[in-house]
């Protein structure tokens, strides 16, 4: 096995202004541009379609320019299956939540229907949120899984890597904490916006020299390099393979920062009109989300 | 919203002797007929198929008559999504396992890739589960989601409910103990065998009157009325449609009663070539599953 030899660095998945009932996925030809910034900033942004409509499968750069007019996650929902999260994988979020520091890493899912695209699709907050205001955000990076693995070793857990972006593990705290598991409280409908782009691993050798950090309404909330993680991106692929198929397309979320709203004094909870800003840098850019209150 | 109008009674999937090649679905012949144990006992099982191949559009029933060769799930892997699944919702095993009753449900997730098939195809235990030798069993009913649901009462609840069948949520217990969270232990690849039918939610108005019962190499440990449950059927489904939707397909293992082998003195543990058969009656049959270590 070797890695997987991708054909682009950075693909979006998006909705063509020339044609707004396609989908399509592409390559920037701007490779420096932040594609979720510019769309949310209005900016035109070019982009060279591929043959392929998946980025499972991107097939070739056409000669072809498109703009962008809507953003969609990397992966569509029929995509990813069953998505696993990852708790308590940074050494200073461990402790703001005054948990111990795990020694294998904590596994949750969400189902698929909880993935969502960036700006302008919401993130929508149900009712059970809404009824005790504990609606969270969780600045989360994301491996995408490129060939089906089961029983992978740590050694060669990055040839089963396609690239990664980013997430929002959008929470409920006191659904979360009133029961001993999560699935529940972090699994509405919306709960996983991801994108803007899938960086391809050999644009990020080496994931723990990313840096993220997520802002509300402008205001830097989680600020963190990648270094403070306590299960690598190996250790992560190699754990959740025991036993266990990942099919290609699987997304893991790797766990959050410190600063969640919950640890904050006072608390930072999200609220309806809020827009909250995760930035992966380099290559992945910035994943923006709209807050609303289910109707 | 009205009950779902089923144009079955019961549904097993399988393969035909005719064609070993195909996949169908139908109504057995003697309406009364255990399908589980009578193709493990090696009996001829006659079906009468349907039109379509999917219990979720099922067609009508057709005039041919076909022979059991092998028994399938009711839902494929493709068609159930992310599996549900309800921790301690029996009195008595919360108590076994020395839990306190929950006042929620408790909900963990199983990838979509752990759905297997009745006997003979295996359920296979995973290294790690071989490492410390904690396979376990679990007798439990589950419900099947018909139609798509999301912000369900609990009074249209049984609007959704396609039927019902058994499942058995194999388990690794030190990975669970050992963690706060249930999905990667209990997650494995052929970790929820289904089956042996789908009795239609007309058979069974009140799914507290069922009755469970599991058996290791013909030796009775699970035993249970469903009376016993702390959340009903419609709780359940409410709570879990709650800010989600649950796509038709989706699949709900509602728990296990006492008698799990990590409770047993001395333990119970699963084994390389022991039989577990599950037995929820009246109306779905005995679910057998033979146990592999994974080589």
């Amino acid at each position: 096995m070797s890695k997987i030899a991708s054909t682009f660095s950075r693909l979006v998945r998006f909705v063509p202004k020339s044609n707004p009932s396609r989908i399509l996925i592409g390559e920037p030809v701007d490779a420096s541009i932040d594609v979720g910034l510019a769309v949310y900033k209005g900016q035109e942004v070019a982009v060279r379609p591929f043959s392929g409509t998946s980025i499972l499968n991107p097939g070739q750069k056409t000669d072809a320019t498109e703009t962008i007019e809507r953003i969609l996650s990397p992966l569509a929902q029929s995509e990813v299956g069953t998505i696993r999260c990852i708790g308590l994988n940074y050494v200073s979020h461990a402790t703001e939540m005054n948990m111990d520091i795990p020694t294998l890493p904590t596994l949750f899912m969400k189902p698929s229907t909880a993935l969502s695209d960036p700006w302008p699709a919401p993130t929508i907050l149900p009712k059970i949120t809404q009824r005790d205001n504990t609606g969270d955000y969780e600045s989360e990076m994301v491996i995408v899984i490129g060939r089906d693995a089961k029983d992978v070793s740590e050694e060669e857990a990055l040839d089963y890597v396609l690239g990664y972006t980013a997430a929002n593990d959008v929470s409920s705290r006191t659904s979360q904490m009133n029961q001993s598991q999560w699935c529940f409280s972090k699994g509405f409908d919306t709960s996983c916006p991801i994108g803007p782009v899938l960086v391809s691993a050999a644009q990020v050798p080496d994931a723990s020299k990313l840096h993220i950090r997520g802002s509300k309404n402008g205001k830097v909330l989680q600020d963190c390099p990648l270094t403070d993680l306590i299960f690598s991106v190996p250790q992560l692929v190699s754990f959740l393979s025991q036993g266990t198929t990942l099919p290609a397309g699987t997304i893991i979320l790797t766990g959050t920062p410190p600063g969640v709203g919950a640890a904050k004094n006072p608390k930072e909870f999200l609220k309806h009109g809020d827009e909250f800003a995760i930035e992966l840098q380099p290559h992945v850019g910035t994943l923006i989300t709209k807050i609303e209150n289910q109707a």
